[in-house]
């Protein structure tokens, strides 16, 4: 099928992937008094009096903004806000589809990290969570962080976050098929985007020892001279610790895992067979992978996955983030943290079972338990580590 | 009934009176790789190239945000943006039962001019139209004047000019019914608040020729020493053309109509009976008026109009509202003037037809002909005042 020309024909017969549905009748003079004026009043003053209760007597418990100032939208760049929105909308259907979650999609109109800061932070009252989408880095880095210190609801950026909390599920269990450990082995991330910062700092937080990432220049070590930033500058404070130096193809012989988040082709059969025995490969560039699956093996890798529904072993978002913000929303939590990431991956790694094997290492995207077992657990670490607030 | 509980226990059932429904199905891997990724790139590209196709590929062309700041809410005051949203919400629903729009409501955590226009300029490409709602005067004057400024999209404060406009539709068959004209009638309005100013404005605008307003230090004229404001020393140039001063009572004696939007009890049976022959009473104050439609029948007055569903002739925004963002998106406006608004009212007015009388000058809230009657009515308007922009 040409998933282009068939999906443009659809967005305009669709006119919009979502709608506003009316919960209460207001098709009587007596229905109108009670969904409206005069009977509106009394939840208004309840809510007044506390406004926790907001949660309680509007959609707030279950109502997320999804945010893009439409900068790096998919592999398209900076198309602009408009333009970002059928991938925003779309991410509000999958928030319904995948977690019950009703979700807005809010595409502002800048590129100014505190003008969008504060354009979400007085918006927090209206949502019980905040979902960006779609920024470029470094910007996102900061954007996050910003708000995270201003808002009292959780501020999750889903190409960092969500690409992370996958990936540490799926590399738990293709570590379980080679017989390593995460703190063991050696790990090379290529790319120095938002979701190799983030997944850098996951795996980190999960007891990794020993991650080196690389950008173009390849291997980013503190003191590098060219080609940093502030966020390079503090992730090789933590990285790296033999101050790896050279390309990736230098920093990969001898490595045991790598993990791409870059550009197509990044790595051949050859830079493979340097790697250490049982390598464990996640090619995450989409739609065209770092290296294919059978180019991959072909070097000796013994797990390889891709962020492509067409080959075993799928990278895919939507796997986490329905099942983050339920459990969140549902715990009312303040925060999105890391107990609360790294609990969203054990439990998808968990879902694998006894059918854990080279080519599944993690849930289909369909697969329809992993909701609730994704929102549990992430409830579960909310209340644990003490963001909760029901 | 005790709507006040009942519609307090209806929300703790209802958990929010709207949610996000998807128009797009994501239950199979082909259906999640049209609304989404991959095929979702080509709607997003074609709006890279034409914005104007965000109306046609997203839900832009039939979505309206409903913005307040918690300031003005109802009778109730300045109780919060959080408090503020059940309120919004009902208003939500009611754009989507009376006008078929998609109404998203918007709380802002800032009583700052400046801060809640940003906010809402920096969405406006993902709207295609704003309601404001429940903001205090002046401020929400200068909010909407800014965002007109900076927006291609409809901004329209329906506390202002929806009720404006039920106003000028009922005075309109009101005159019919006494047999005077707007150009020779003296008016008086009782309140400088938000409706009060917007009222002025459209009638001044709809051919009115005599105007005076009132706040509770009684009329207001150019000069007047005491309790002005920016918007009251704006107002006083364009009203009040003979400089009456006094009272209330004092400008009243001698005069056509009197338009309330202020205060129970404000004006009494013998205010009433110094008015001018058949005089025109619309006292609006809710859900107590500035006067009851009996007694001020004792005081002569011909036609009686007030806020309340249980008695005849209600001013009730409903009218309005939903019917004229209805017509303004299906023009694709770019603003909602006061010829659309006039244009609402005349719609308004004229449903009434040979049923006229003083005791039905305008429709009753759930009459099913408003809608299409209002819509079609402003988007005619909007193309023959070019602002139409299909």
């Amino acid at each position: 099928m040409d998933y282009a020309k068939e999906s443009l024909r659809l967005h305009y017969e669709w006119k919009g992937k979502l709608e506003m549905t009316p919960r209460a009748a207001v098709d009587s003079k007596e229905a109108l008094s009670l969904a409206y004026t005069p009977g509106v009043a009394q939840p208004c003053l309840e809510i007044q009096k506390d406004v926790n209760k907001s949660y309680e007597l509007t959609r707030r418990w279950n109502t997320v903004a999804v945010v893009t100032d439409g900068s790096a939208v998919l592999g398209l760049g900076d198309i602009g806000p408009e333009a970002g929105m059928p991938v925003m909308e779309g991410k509000c259907v999958l928030f319904k589809a995948f977690g019950g979650v009703d979700a807005v999609p809010l595409c502002v109109r800048s590129h100014d990290v505190d003008e969008i800061v504060n354009t979400v932070a007085l918006l927090a009252g209206s949502f019980g969570g905040v979902n960006l989408e779609d920024i470029a880095a470094p910007r996102c880095f900061e954007i996050e962080r910003k708000l995270k210190e201003r808002c009292d609801i959780p501020i999750f950026h889903d190409d960092q976050h969500g690409t992370a909390v996958i990936t540490l599920a799926g590399l738990t269990n293709a570590l379980k098929v080679v017989g390593k450990k995460l703190e063991d082995v050696r790990i090379v991330i290529n790319g120095a985007g938002a979701a190799a910062i983030s997944i850098t700092k996951l795996l980190l937080s999960a007891g990794a020892g020993d991650v080196t990432l690389c950008d173009r220049r390849g291997a980013i070590y503190t003191g590098r001279a060219d080609g940093m930033n502030w966020i390079k500058e503090e992730i090789a404070q933590v990285t790296n610790p033999k101050k790896r130096t050279g390309s990736l193809a230098d920093v990969l012989a001898g490595a045991d895992v790598f993990i791409g988040v870059s550009a197509p082709g990044a790595v051949t059969t050859d830079m493979v067979k340097t790697m250490n025995k049982d390598a464990i490969i996640f090619a995450c560039a989409n739609p065209t992978p770092e290296i294919f699956p059978d180019d991959a093996r072909a070097g000796g890798a013994a797990v390889v996955a891709t962020g492509r529904s067409d080959y075993p072993n799928q990278i895919n978002n939507v796997l986490a983030f329905p099942g983050i913000f339920r459990g969140a929303l549902d715990a009312r939590a303040s925060d999105i943290n890391d107990a609360m990431k790294i609990a969203a991956a054990h439990a998808l790694a968990d879902l694998v079972g006894d059918d854990l094997s080279a080519d599944y290492i993690i849930p289909a995207a369909f697969d329809p338990r992993v909701k609730d077992a994704v929102a549990s657990a992430v409830e579960q670490a909310a209340r644990d580590s003490g963001v909760a607030r029901i």
